[in-house]
């Protein structure tokens, strides 16, 4: 049993992250300061005996003794984290600094959640970790972009130069029950939409893709890194789901799943969204065994049994 | 008569650019922790009536009334900034916060030394201001070069969510008397080695080329920056000398013009450094006016001297 910090544990993945570390037995503290996380994503985890919760801001001095953080507090969706950029981007930064001084005065191993959104809009398909990214230090998504970037520096400073012992997850996206409704990510407004029977919003007609991993997936992808001890733990892992589907794909099955007429309408394209993203995950498949399985079709079943769940729609 | 703020004022750039705005009847406060500056470089300065000078962290909370400050405050040359990553890539980003809160309260434009780091390893000849780079977020430069990108980001945040008129110098490899003896930037450790008869160092065998700007054409461009009340203020601007010379020329010319017989040694390459790098100067030139003129052998005749007078060598 170790003790285990999960940094935005209120989260989307945060939540299923406290839930299948308190399944393995673990000791589990979740810190969330609930700006975009609900403590209705803890309910289960809060009937834990072995589970605390921390109400908090992760910039400010963490105090106490944990073997693993896993970090992932910081707005994660352009809905939240483009209400306001320089927060964004503090918290990102400042952030890191305060969970890696941490592990720093107490050993523990680090997890940080980073993105593929430090390969901003790649000019390389699939992403491979060797590429370096093609991100807009100017644009709208750069105070994410380039913070979760900037932390990625500061973790690889700290493992050279302090031994901490710093691990970096890209995550790429992640779909699953408990994605906040109205955080503007895609998969989440297409299945309120359909339940709605409200139009489905193809920005910029839909022909960009992107690969949906599903949270149950990325968890054990999560868990593989934290656990691994082997060779080569410092340079970043991807961890997503390699298939890529484009937005109007999506949307269609969306529709058969749930069984939705919703229309399909054509919006103008975002400044600075990505054409394609697909993750290369040689490197977490080999080291890490990491091996996605749900299929697009079963998690977003899953997920529209949620928000209608969560909705009290259809 | 304008109220400015100079941080970082103690430094190579910072005391050049100081001396140039008490020249023009500015009132000037130069803040600097001295960390990498030296107060020697402010004996000018000092004399004036108009300048103050802050010993400080431009991390802490700055106060008073300016018109305009130069935010310049940031360790800049490869020896230092190695020498503490995490220190530099928190005084890049927390300084840079700082100014901008200081900007938004008192409403003065910001001008913000960035780099021409931000194009990492650039893959593409010269860099124009579009390319969004090619950095290693992993790598031991990385420190610098996320830290004055997410730097970049945050200006334009604040232009954009705070209305503060901030403006991005990315700042060339920048030559000249003051620069620090032994801060491992080339053209000053190849007077120094040339002076004292010691080898020349050419790492990596000399083939990368750079282009290098004397210091009083940076400061022009600097002051020409923050004068400039047209159109399109916002995006950022290369300030360097667009000439191109590879290392072991500037060797060379060096032992010529400072008439030292010092060996040239070739020494291993070291990971990340960039193979080239130029600046495109068509915006600063067209929108600034901007027209760097010293030409390498007149700059270094007159770094040469000025070293000569430092370390009392030839």
């Amino acid at each position: 049993m170790s003790r285990v910090l999960v940094t935005g544990g209120a989260g989307f993945i945060g939540s299923h992250l406290c839930d299948a570390l308190l399944a393995r037995g673990n000791s589990v503290t979740a810190l969330d300061d609930l700006s975009t996380g609900a403590l209705a994503n803890l309910e289960s985890a809060r009937t834990a005996a072995n589970f605390n919760f921390l109400h908090g801001d992760v910039r400010a001095h963490i105090a106490g003794e944990f073997e693993l953080v896993f970090h992932l507090a910081c707005p994660a969706s352009p809905a939240f984290y483009r209400r306001d950029p320089v927060r964004t981007l503090d918290v990102s930064v400042n952030g890191t600094l305060a969970v890696l001084e941490l592990a720093r005065s107490c050993g523990a191993r680090v997890v940080l959640a980073s993105t593929s959104e430090v390969y901003g809009d790649p000019a390389v398909h699939p992403q491979r970790e060797s590429y370096f990214g093609n991100v807009n230090t100017q644009g709208p998504r750069a105070c994410y972009d380039e913070g979760k970037r900037a932390a990625e520096t500061l973790a690889a400073d700290y493992r050279r130069a302090h031994g901490v012992d710093a691990r970096i997850a890209r995550i790429f996206n992640t779909y699953g029950p408990r994605m906040a409704l109205g955080d503007g990510r895609v998969v989440s407004n297409f299945v309120v939409a359909a339940l709605r029977g409200e139009p489905l919003k193809l920005i910029g007609g839909g022909a960009h893709s992107r690969s949906f991993c599903y949270v149950s997936d990325m968890v054990e992808g999560l868990l593989a890194l934290a656990a691994y001890t082997g060779p080569d733990a410092g340079p970043p892992f991807n961890l997503g789901m390699p298939q890529e589907v484009t937005i109007r794909e999506l949307a269609q099955r969306v529709l058969k799943l749930a069984d939705s007429r919703s229309p399909l309408e054509v919006e103008p394209a975002e400044p600075g969204e990505p054409a394609r993203r697909c993750p290369d995950i040689t490197r977490a498949r080999k080291l890490l065994g990491f091996d996605p399985r749900m299929t697009l079709d079963e998690g977003l079943q899953l997920m529209i049994t949620d928000i209608r769940a969560r909705a009290g729609s259809g």
